[in-house]
């Protein structure tokens, strides 16, 4: 796999955790992202890769709160890439959220899509890996919604990942025969989570996803409320079971 | 309501858990029981009732590990009484466990089962909080499978109950209708835990039954593998949920 990566602009610093931006360049594709890791870090530690849902951003409060909580609590590194068509990779940043969510539409139905997200994914894991603070220790990943759509096939192709957050997403749309198919071959510990009033994925279509998941530890875990009504707990939650599954690596633990 | 409690045996204390044997009488019938105090313990605190499963007894392993968890790191109070026919409600205490479970299934089929049920936990309730060191603190309840065929009712009929942990049961069964009607009034916070492959409740019944509970504040967590199963992680977080709605009635707290 040919590619580069460009850390651009400053590292910023603030309240115990150290934050970089970068581009990666893969098959021609330029890739923004972030990069959390925790002050005066040294050697290999734990990378959690977190993936944003449709129509957001890599800088959005719940993945920037994750990578935070994941940084200053456990001393892991954390990283985030901008989906195809979202964020930094939109022409114009100031298009509606139904315009960004119909380009997205569109992507979802292109029929790389899915192996591209794996590439963008997997040119990050090599481009931050490469730096001696975050080294070659294990990979999580983090993801709901579309952030399971590319995810969970992720998680399929890429055996470092130990553990993976997934949910909010069923087998729907132009891909459900993609997740449906990789879905048996995902083995590593999962956290599923559910809304269970969620308007945008049927129920039954979201059971059947946990369901065809291959991994002997895995646990569903629905809440009431609405697509995007995930309750503060299972992000709390989600922290714990990353680290739990990740906690060997970091260099508070050596 | 009449009844009349008898504090059975000696008071036994061991790794900082006060347990008793109790008996009340309810309506002619005996319902032996077990209260589980923190040691020195002095005034009004969290009680969390505890109904076993089928074929097993007040002093479960299950059972008896939440009670001295929930005494031992919260100063709650826990109790556990005998289903009907199970443990010393039993004439033949040796009787093989396929016996104790049909004569379940006849006790599940009779019209009052359900109240009678309620009517034990009722008296129950009166009798240990008459005493002291339990008082009149906030309740909380416990209980899968048959511990929920009767737990949800319980929960529903006694207003002072404010957190339940559920689950392992569906809408099937002689009391199904019942707990179809019973299931949208429950509105306290309630943990309801399913294991995804139970081969003895069908998963769709299991799912009916949690969507049909009326709480706004509801989970469910499912985990894999068949009725019996139930992960030991799911305990320790049951203890915790317990204890997070419960937690403003304890003596050390105060």
């Amino acid at each position: 796999m040919d590619w580069t990566v460009e850390w651009t602009g400053d590292t910023h610093r603030h309240d115990g955790v150290v934050e970089r931006d970068f581009a990666v360049e893969v098959d021609g594709r330029r890739v923004p992202g972030v990069l959390w890791t925790p002050p005066e870090a040294a050697g290999a530690r734990p990378l959690v890769l977190i993936g944003h849902g449709a129509t957001a951003h890599k800088r959005i409060g719940y993945v920037t709160a994750l990578a935070r909580e994941l940084v200053r609590t456990h001393r892991f590194a954390a990283v985030a890439i901008d989906g195809a068509g979202h964020g930094d990779r939109r022409t114009n940043p100031h298009d509606d959220e139904l315009v960004v969510f119909s380009d997205f539409v569109t992507e979802w139905s292109r029929e790389e899509s899915t192996d591209d997200a794996i590439a963008d994914w997997r040119t990050t894991i090599e481009a931050v890996r490469a730096l001696p603070e975050v080294g070659d220790g294990p990979l999580g990943y983090w993801g709901l919604s579309m952030g399971t759509i590319y995810g969970l096939p992720l998680a399929v192709a890429e055996p470092r990942i130990q553990v993976a957050v997934l949910g909010l997403m069923g087998l729907v749309g132009p891909t459900r025969f993609r997740m449906a198919a990789d879905a048996p071959n995902l083995v590593c510990p999962v956290l599923f989570i559910q809304q269970w009033d969620d308007t945008l994925i049927p129920r039954d279509s979201i059971l059947e996803l946990f369901d065809a998941i291959g991994s002997r530890d895995k646990r569903l875990h629905a809440s009431p409320g609405d697509h995007a009504a995930v309750p503060p707990e299972e992000f709390v939650f989600s922290a714990r079971f990353l680290a739990r599954h990740l906690a060997a690596g970091g260099d508070d633990l050596t």
